[in-house]
Formats: C-alpha cells, sequence, structure tokens
C-alpha cells in the first residue's frame, strides 16, 4: 500500500449511477485529500462528471467499461456477460492486480460477491466470505455479520465470521479484545439451532485473546450495542439489517406525522428544529452506509443501491478506514491464528 | 362458545406474576364487560388480588394451582414437573375441555408452546404449530408468522403458515383476500433459501380465492405494510420481530434524549406534548401485546413476558376478539380447504 490510498469504483453501481458515484467521491476527496480514485465505467458519461470537479479530476483515472451489470440480475446472469468486461469486474481487477487498495460498489449485491469471489478468492481456510455491516446501536457502533452473502451456515462458519468480525471490531473502534454474541431467538443454551449452539460451545472453548465470547444475543440486544460484534447467518442476517431500516423509516413517518398535525405541534416543531436535525442525522441510514466483503484475498465495500452522494461517500471514507488500518492483513492474521487454536481446541476437546 | 367469553389466565405468568395479570383483566373487563375470567396460580397471592377489584371478582373463578413456571426453564423441563399441576398446564388444560374459550399466559414461551401442543393437539393435517405476531405498519398492521415457535421450515410448512394467517387476517382486518407475502432476502425469484422458493412455487399454482400471494418481500417491506400476511420461518420471525422492537425502543431513547439537550428543545416539546403523545402511543410496544398460537385445537395467547398491567390486557382484548369471530372455527376450515386444494394443485402440477 502507498502513502496514498487507491479506491476503485465501480462507477455504473446503483439505482442512480455515475451521478451518484462521481459526487460522492469527490465529497471523500473533500474529507481525505490522499485518496486517488480509479473509475471504471462509460467514460462518455463518467469523463464530463468528474470533469466538473477539478480536484477530483486531479485524482482520478477514467477506464472505459462496455457493460454495466444490471441490478436485477442473477449472479450466474452477471458473471456470463460481465466478467472481464463490466466495470464491476474492472474494479475487482484493479484490486486482485494490487492497482487498488480496495474497491467500492453501490451494485447488484449478489453479483459483486460472485465477481469478488470469482477473481479474488477466498482467504486460505475461509470457505465462504461474509458480508459485515456497521450498525448503530445506543453504545456507538457494532458490527452485525453475514447480513447477506451466505445463506445457511454450520459451526465452524459462524466460528469464522467469529473470528472476522472481532479482527474488523479491534481495528475499526480500537478495541483489544472485543465482545462477541450469537445472534438466536433466546439467550439460554439450550435454545435455537443446533449449529448456533455448536458454535457458542467453540467459541467457548477458544479462550481467546483476541475476542470475548459472551453467549447468545436477541435481536433486540443489537440495537442496545449488548456485543460489540453480532454473528448470525446471512439470511437471518440480512432480515435483521433490513427490518431494523425499515422500522427507522416507519418512525421517522410516525414523527413526521406527528409534528404536522396541529399548530402548536408545528411550532414546537420550530422551537426544537435543531434537536430534530441531530435525531434525524442519528437516524440518518447514510451515515453507516457501507457492508464490507470479509474472508477474500482483497477487500470490497458494498454501498446501498440506493443511496445519494452523501451517503457512497460514507462507503468510500469507510473504505478509506479500513485500508489505512490494514484491515486486510490484521483479518488474513487473525483468521490464520484463528484456525489453528481451532484446531488445538476441537483436537483438546475430543481427548 | 357461551354469550360470553371465558378467558383462562395463567395467573403466574411473566416476569411480575399476578400483580400485572390480575391488574390486566380488570382493564380488559372495563372495555369488555362481557369476559369472564378463571384464574390459575397461587390462590394466597390471587385472591387478595383479585379481591381489590368487585367488578373482577364477580365474574372470575380462581382455582389453585401448586406449581408456576419458571421462566428460564427448557420446555422438556417445564413439561416435567409442571405437567397437570402448574398454572400455565391448567390454564391450556381449561381450554381443552371447553371450559375456556381460550388461555393467556406471559410466561414461558417454550413451556407454554410445549404445553400446548401437549394437551390442545394440532389441527388435523398441521404438523408444527406457530406464534402469529400484530405488527403495527405504515398501513395499520399486518400479522407476521412464525415468530419462533417453529425453527426451520419446509415449503409445506410455510404454505400452511400462510394459509391460516390469511384465515387469521380474514377476520381480524375484514379482508376477503389478504394479501400474503413470503419473507426472503430479494424480491426475485431466484433468491434464498430453496424452501422459500418452492412455497412461492406452491403458492402461486393454489390460484386460491382465499389468500392472495404477492411474492417474496424483504424485511424493510413489513414496516410499510405491502401485505396483510408476512410467512416465514421461526427463527427468522423471531429476530426480525425482536429486532424491530430494539429498533423502535433504540429510536425512542434517541428522542427523549434529543428533546432534552437544550432549552429550545425543551420548550419545543412542551408545545408538541400532545403530538409526542400521539406518537408515544403509536410506538407504544404494548398496543399489539399478543402473540396467537395457530395450528391448535385450542386458542392459546403468549403475551410478552415483561410487560405490564396494559400491556397484558391487549393480549386479553386480542384473545377475547378473536374468540368473537370464531378464528378457530374459521381456521380449522381453512386447514382443511388448503389442504385439499394443495394435494390437488400438486397432483395437477405433477401430470
Amino acid at each position: 500500500m502507498s502513502q496514498r490510498v487507491r479506491i476503485a469504483l465501480d462507477a455504473m453501481g446503483g439505482d442512480h449511477g455515475p451521478d451518484v458515484v462521481v459526487a460522492g467521491a469527490e465529497l471523500a476527496l473533500a474529507r481525505h485529500p490522499e485518496i486517488e480514485f480509479l473509475f471504471f465505467g462509460n467514460s462518455s458519461m463518467v469523463t464530463p462528471l468528474v470533469a466538473r470537479y477539478p480536484a477530483l479530476k486531479s485524482v482520478s483515472q477514467i477506464t472505459h467499461a462496455e457493460i454495466a451489470v444490471r441490478m436485477s440480475d442473477k449472479p450466474s446472469q452477471a458473471l456470463r456477460y460481465g466478467r472481464r468486461k463490466s466495470s464491476m469486474w474492472l474494479a475487482i481487477e484493479a484490486v486482485r492486480k494490487r492497482e487498488a487498495d480496495i474497491a467500492v460498489s453501490a451494485g447488484n449485491t449478489g453479483a459483486l460477491m460472485a465477481m469478488s469471489k470469482f477473481a479474488l478468492k477466498t482467504l486460505p481456510g475461509i470457505e465462504r466470505p461474509a458480508i459485515a455491516a456497521l450498525w448503530p446501536t445506543l453504545r456507538g457502533e457494532s458490527i452485525v455479520l453475514d447480513v447477506g452473502a451466505s445463506i445457511g451456515a454450520d459451526s465452524e462458519h459462524l466460528v469464522d465470521l467469529a473470528v472476522m468480525g472481532a479482527a474488523m471490531a479491534r481495528i475499526l473502534f480500537a478495541l483489544e479484545r472485543p465482545t462477541v454474541g450469537l445472534l438466536n431467538i433466546g439467550v439460554e443454551e439450550a435454545k435455537g439451532l443446533e449449529q448456533v449452539r455448536e458454535a457458542g460451545r467453540l467459541l467457548r472453548e477458544r479462550q481467546s485473546s483476541d475476542l470475548d465470547y459472551i453467549g447468545f444475543v436477541e435481536g433486540d440486544d443489537i440495537g442496545k450495542g449488548k456485543v460489540d460484534v453480532v454473528v448470525t447467518e446471512g439470511f437471518a442476517g440480512n432480515i435483521a439489517l433490513k427490518t431494523a431500516e425499515g422500522t427507522a423509516r416507519q418512525i421517522g413517518e410516525y414523527i413526521r406525522d406527528a409534528m404536522n398535525r396541529t399548530l402548536a405541534a408545528r411550532l414546537g416543531y420550530l422551537f426544537a428544529r435543531s434537536a430534530f436535525q441531530q435525531l434525524r442525522d442519528r437516524m440518518d441510514p447514510r451515515r453507516v452506509n457501507g457492508g464490507v466483503f470479509l474472508g477474500l484475498n482483497g477487500l470490497v465495500i458494498k454501498s446501498h443501491g440506493a443511496t445519494d452522494a452523501e451517503g457512497f461517500a460514507a462507503a468510500i471514507t469507510l473504505g478509506y478506514g479500513v485500508v489505512r488500518d490494514h484491515l486486510l492483513a490484521k483479518i488474513t492474521a487473525a483468521v490464520g491464528g484463528a484456525r489453528m487454536e481451532l484446531r488445538q481446541a476441537v483436537g483438546g476437546a475430543a481427548q
């Protein structure tokens, strides 16, 4: 990694394409002037957009890509028509070739994961990559993984998720020994899926110095910030994440509705408008935009497809942060160490 | 069913026991004077509490139960020490003997479900009962099931859930053909768990007059009220429900915090206090307290264990409503009809 952080952008990804990607890059650059960008996309669309921002233009390269992956295609379809030619593929490929430190895309999640796996391959010992999300809580932020890459998980995969999530928490939250919980439908040991209970046994036996396994957590413990890292397979994780987003939006509507109903409410709103602004900021889903793909030989971040420039800038900033903090090297080391410990623990338990 | 609605109460269930159960019964009675109560519990605790409310006392019978099921015990443990003797068992038993129309308990969910299955048995054709929850949405309310009874589900169980949920929606929401969606991690047909996709195929083929299957829904569609009935297996359903509850509580904290921060915010709060009251009411989890056990030869409602008298009254009121509307008879008929249609549809598809 050079002094500068080089970020590859899939300029065609997301519901709004290059407009949002370029404007988001400009915002992120203003915050972190040491970023350089490699844009991949339709150059006749991207070049004039980048040209609007002289500072951005001076640190950007634009590479033309013939093809943009469609949001609704299956991963297998996207791989068929988009491999080697799409903006998404080329952004990931730049990471593989070490031309970029990280790739960011707001495109089709399944396609992005499939292409990332295909191009970057998984880390030794990791079978399935995961998507880690930052989740705002009453105590700050937690990491929740997997939020949609792996459907169903055996106990070893859940342990891998715990190890990778803890490595990410050590870096992002500057913690020595982050607390880790397994998402379940009760906190008692006898409850829930067999593979979750087995993962709990494995994590308890590890007695690791790099993570503090505290047991099962339930859905309502996530928002409380009960643990730094919440581990679950991707089906339940994705449903939890989207349900929380939906609930926040729903309550946002309730608030708007309540504050418009009477003159007194509107007056009260005026008095309290800086408080409401603060509330909106805390509830703003753009603030924590960006799912980090973990378990690959390279870093890729998925931005929310529907986000705007501010949200895309948050995804880039997250990418900048994990590159600066050597996330990939630290995850790779943690996974290697954990595999060894786990083998010893399982061997020890069997005696 | 008599003119009056007879409700059996597990007086010892929940985090607060008889205090909340008796006070909740009094509140529910004030709203629906045609309720009669059968209390089961430690009579030396329950009798003096009931005696405080003459109106309640005049419509209540108290039956002594030696044993109270503990909140943290496994279902198998609870069955072992609580069968035939616990307040929970006796309340369910009253439903089995047709002495009560419905049982309500705020006790240990797993134990309540295990005892309900044991005492009441499942409906013909239904292998696994489910817990249905009412979920407040931007459009009103939806039914979400299963929220924790069955972990994992094959496609036939998911179809059963759709049929039972739709029967409940027809009654509670007075709809002819409620819309039904399968909870998944994407709306495209190729996404998600195999059994969810298969259930989607079965529901599409049925072309039923009693439910309108609209396809997959995601976590954030629940709060939007995109469908009247959201179908999922119990692990993901429980996590979705608790995550939504946790998010609502978290945002409630954010609001309190924001409105206390400055003098202007506090003044604004005073002006808008009726709006805030309305907001609190809409976010109040007690408003929709009560999971309905579906798929059994009898009706049982699980109240939130941590609820107060207002919340327990909501669970009783829900029970009162489903008894008045003949939920059990209608679910039984719907399940019978659906089984027949499904056999025909599967037979037809195989030709």
